[in-house]
């Protein structure tokens, strides 16, 4: 879009999507930009749907537990949230009153909300209304998810983000060896939030990246499905969001 | 303890808890410093029982969206962040080689998780281990609430916390008006984590700051009760990170 | 790619290109991300050629001057820097030795340089080296600007960037209304990096924000001839450098 | 107390008392938190007689010199510098404008008067006026310390606090062996203030902690005694602070 | 000095003296650059006495009370104290490993101090050791300043101060109005450092800038007499410093 | 200048001029201050020709790549950058809204301009302009360069600026061994700006400090002839930029 376009587009609604991935491994057939391309592949579908801007991908992010996987790529979480609240003052300055992130990688979720903070403390009534959600935050992904993997899902490199990345990148690797390895419930749910351990235990724990997941089930017809289902309730969270 | 004291007590455990709370309204019949004190005497409790150190209570920490209400101090997130990650690294330094962290305060959970990031990241190996755990973490202490107020439970300024403190600290002013408005279950999840609005909104949308809760239910009584449930059930938690 | 696939790409080459553009207006008939197209055609043809690892373009830059445009996103420069340089230690840790950045925006030159500065300052030795170069740096690229526009290229929203997107993306807009405005060549010079002045004075100095161009002069047939001229220039840049 | 007493409060009074500590060894029989305990508890007596409200202790606090001693914890002058900022600021736009600060530490010194000097220059005249105090910076105070201890005193983890820490929290450890070192007093000027020296070279210098002083001199006796005395002073150039 | 001058320098001496100053108001006939010259005039004197190297002076500091006076400049001390802790490690890493900083501005020691524990903190057992000192810290040249003096030597914009520069630089403005007004000493406790208050009320408190001193008994001589004296007790303080 | 002086200055002048340099090696026999000395001393010239105030010279500045070389100070850019921040924004507060920065050390200019990029940015309107210019940007001053020493000039340690400090502070030092080295102009390039790399490898290509350069060939004579040329150049230079 042209200066002109946005300034148009601004007198009729005060939205914009923001996809949010990261660069780190994914397994053995997942890709390292999976976060990335998730989070932007369904945005794009959802901006085309609800007439949203979609700004570019945020794709350096902090991914410290993988960095023992040749190919991630991580900042530490203090600068991210710098970075990241500097764009969302930007987007309100111009008027974008309503910014919606579509995340796609689970450390994102501490700096960017801690952002948030930051940014409704220092703009204080001028500051643009933030929501922070993951494509899986969502009960219709959720079961499509568990109808298509059960608990072979696991926590990373999982089928889902494989699959939709085959779907909308054709991409599919899955004649790599990719051994799944089960993990029990309490280090799952360990690992998800409160207990990550620094990137030389993380490979240590998961020689081959899959965390309790087993990538290979991915097909690009799930993909497809898992697409679908994510951007249409992303949609309409989206709508209530911008319309509140 | 002096100096020689803590010498002796790293050579049979590594593990140290470090309470954080907040200074914040807590509706009409709540302690400013509420969040505080609920940290601080579950984990006085939960030291005794498991022969823990139990660290000095962090209370300065985010919390712009109560700012309009007189008594809150609220430091930025990244400030809180840095000033956290500085604490975790020096409990580092000196040998706590698993620091439990007892959390009362949801915004405290960005910028903690955020810092464990970067601490994983900047001491690599030699980091502390860090679990942090907010005391309503667990399901024994979940069934207790909701046992004991239901949906009157809430949000913010709920019951449960103002039992805790009138139990451990003797202060019941329930003869203060505190009238119960519910809030729609949307609103709730809307405002857990993702939505937080800024200062101003918030005491519009909450004027005597209870975020659907009916603070005047609580009592001493069930105070005790749910000092006790979260105690036993941090006390199990703690055990098994120590010694893992 | 996969983890896997690039610990076999480290195995033979040290490389890594990364394209660094901007989110702000380019004039009547230019994109808001005129620049991080720019950067990523170019980066993606010279990846093809050389067999270079192209990482995901860099989009949210410092942009003051453009912010009185709708649609111009700025980050402070000294917040850039630091993103910038995580970024470059982290690929450094990965084993990428040697980071060439293909840039399309003047005004993150200097953050980068001054990055590469404390780049090298804290990792001495075991530092990557940088290059960073602007897809305009080269003697053959100017020769076909030149010859194209002659002195209508001006400075910013330059048909030369116009005509390389509208190539790439297929994006034409030249039915907009775009005035040729000539400036002195002194108010070029002072405008070109010493001299940038704030965002308010800047519109007024450039109403339709195009400085001293004349976009409507681009075509995407003068787009593919610049973009082959570029990415030529650069691949032979990137392997000398690769191999130095 | 509850926001609306905070509220009531403020109509009155625009003070409010900041105990700052640390945790640090204090030699074979002080407690790690001495200094925390001195600035609370004092603070707390000046509270209850000047109708003032005591903040929550800082304990957290830079103390580098120290970190050879189990149990010492320090983070960064700078880390505290920005931590006592943003507190200070935050009680500054709850309505406080007096903000008395008890130190204990006389490491907290510098850094909170570079906060103070930051604090006033980013708030202006709407800056919340500071007063740092030391409890020994009293005529009253000191006489009292000579009168009981003359030069055995010492620099650190003298009698005197270790004193106050007897009486008020009835921790007596005297029997704990603790050997007087007298230093000379060049010795002594070199380390208060100017010459402190990194932590490694501090432990060569004061094997078991103390600094000049002889902390088996203590007594809980003593305790009141410099309790009430540091009390009394500090109550009086509150009150003059206050009502400037 | 050249590059191997310094190199030759290093291999019989550790030492560096540092001068520290301000550019700040200094009442009616005093210059803004007082400090800076008090600072670097002394260091040099004593330089030439010991064989020390002076390293250039360092002007622009903190001094946010004095903006309401037409050419001071300040900068947060916040920033002062990164600023100076980087110079100072740089220092330690060319192998000038005992650095005697020389001050003439009040504001820097806080900033300065809380830097010094940074660098001991950061650098450890490698740091080059400190020694903070301003020329009014030696009993010889305070017995001057009051038998040349008295009471209306003041806290700022002193005689002794103006004395200097005076004979250094041969500026003399007595001819200038400069009036005396006395202020208790309750008043210059209040202000020696640990109650400055804001820009405005410090203009408002000291209209002329002066607090507390004459600065018109200022004379060459007397600048001679005080010159002297500086250097002389600085000499012998670096002389033991560096040797110790 | 008194306070007083400043404020009648600005009554008909917004400008201020300031000489940046930096402390690193010039080879055997240049001085370790050469830049600060050129830039200070051409500035003083055009400030007594313009009627401008010169501000104190910025000598501590980054100067990583020189490290390997004694004498040499460097700090972090993103450090410099703050400061050279800090002190612009306080001479826009004091009403000098024309800064023109006389640079001297190349280094220098990356952190300047994203400094600008910052203060346009968070000061907006009320911004002082900056100008940046180094001594050599100016064609009467390169031509004299060139005819000078032709390529003998080379890129640091330069033959010109060591003969301006020999001009200008009477220190030459010729008769020490100077041996010319020749590099490519290739080389020159990537060492002009894009390409520096890390202290050992300069140090190793650079063995003696002259890149390019043959510093031997500097005179008194030559330096006389420099600085009035260059003073000749920025006092027009100055002139235009604080009139406009």
């Amino acid at each position: 879009m042209t200066t002109g376009e946005v300034e148009d587009y601004l007198k009729h609604s005060p939205g914009v999507i923001l996809p949010v991935g990261s660069l780190e491994q994914h397994g053995p057939i997942g890709l390292i930009g999976t976060d990335a391309l998730c989070a932007e592949r369904i945005a794009t579908l959802v901006g085309g749907t609800v007439d949203a801007i979609v700004a570019p991908t945020l794709c350096y992010t902090p991914a410290q537990f993988n960095m023992s996987f040749s190919g991630t790529v991580s900042v530490a979480a203090k600068v991210f949230l710098s970075y990241f609240e500097a764009i969302i003052k930007s987007f309100g300055e111009q008027g974008f009153q309503r910014v919606y992130v579509l995340n796609a990688h689970g450390a994102n979720l501490a700096p960017m909300q801690a952002a948030m903070h930051d940014i409704y403390s220092e703009m204080g009534i001028k500051a643009p209304l933030l929501r922070i959600k993951s494509w899986w935050d969502f009960d219709e992904v959720n079961a499509l998810r568990t109808e298509l993997y059960g608990e072979r899902e696991g926590l990373h490199a999982t089928p889902s983000e494989v699959a939709i990345t085959q779907y909308t990148d054709r991409i599919v690797k899955n004649e790599l060896p990719s051994a799944y390895r089960a993990v029990s419930s309490q280090f799952i749910r360990d690992h998800s939030g409160d207990k990550h351990d620094p990137a030389v235990l993380h490979r240590a724990h998961f020689p081959d990246g899959q965390v309790g997941s087993d990538s290979a089930l991915a097909t690009p017809e799930h993909g497809e499905l898992l697409l679908k289902a994510a951007a249409e309730s992303v949609a309409k969270d989206y709508l209530a969001f911008v319309h509140a």
